[in-house]
């Protein structure tokens, strides 16, 4: 997290893997640090990173399975069933079991959760903001396609 | 982590925060494909990517208190020390408290784990040439030139 750089090495040996010199390892740096911009501005609205990602996955598409809410939100079914039940008790979701499948559980949004979503989409805006500052359009640009072609990498190896 | 991208939008308007606009979330699904690919590969060693950060660490350096271990890895203190018993359980660590004080524990790997060092390394290397598999040399070094930038902004705000 608190990673000191020495000097940067020129070149993109990928054997060489200090820190710096590793993707995955600058990746999720960067990630922690967006983690902790994010808890920070959410503390006041009593919602941890752990809650928001679901928040988020359920403004989009309400109904979600717990199943398919793991797949989207890239947690454990473990982790997501804390998570929602935490949410549940906060009064932002309701668990619906599914009528015609009675092994799931359908995940709907109360209406104080969809109305917080005005209040809370401008925090991960002005998140967004404070990290790529000082990026011109060109770079950021270039960082989301480098960032997909990672994943492209990844997931294509994920599929193997 | 198995984000369906619809059309990529063209200009990069941070008002705009569909997930694949968005740089906190695509480092996040970036970072959480790492660490399945990571996952998948460690698993035939027994090791946890939740174990593997703090190995990582301490193969840089051994004796850091569980605190510096913390910060450096980026995890919370009593993640940490879950890490920590199970890595003492599997004997790849000793626990000892500083005589000097007596509320710092310092952390050293056994020999057992630092044999393995020369063994997992290269996993990770692997990991980031499948990752990066396809960018030219400058676009790996642009990928970490804009992960540092945007490092940097959130580590401004960090200091605040």
């Amino acid at each position: 997290m608190n990673l000191t750089f020495k000097q940067p090495a020129k070149s993109a040996d990928t054997n060489d893997l200090r820190p710096e010199n590793s993707a995955g390892y600058l990746v999720r740096d960067t990630h922690l640090l967006f983690a902790k911009a994010l808890r920070d501005r959410l503390q006041s609205h009593q919602i941890t990173p752990g809650q928001w990602y679901f928040l988020r996955a359920l403004w989009d598409e309400e109904g979600l399975s717990q199943r398919e809410l793991s797949r989207r939100v890239g947690t454990t079914e473990p982790t997501t069933v804390s998570a929602l039940r935490l949410l549940a008790r906060n009064g932002m979701i309701e668990r619906v079991r599914n009528p015609k499948d009675r092994r799931t559980i359908n995940i709907f949004l109360t209406d104080k959760a969809r109305d917080m979503r005005s209040e809370l989409m401008p925090v991960a805006i002005e998140v967004n903001k404070v990290a790529t500052a000082g990026l011109s359009d060109d770079e950021f640009d270039q960082f989301r396609a480098l960032l997909q072609k990672v994943r492209e990498n990844l997931s294509m190896e994920d599929a193997d």
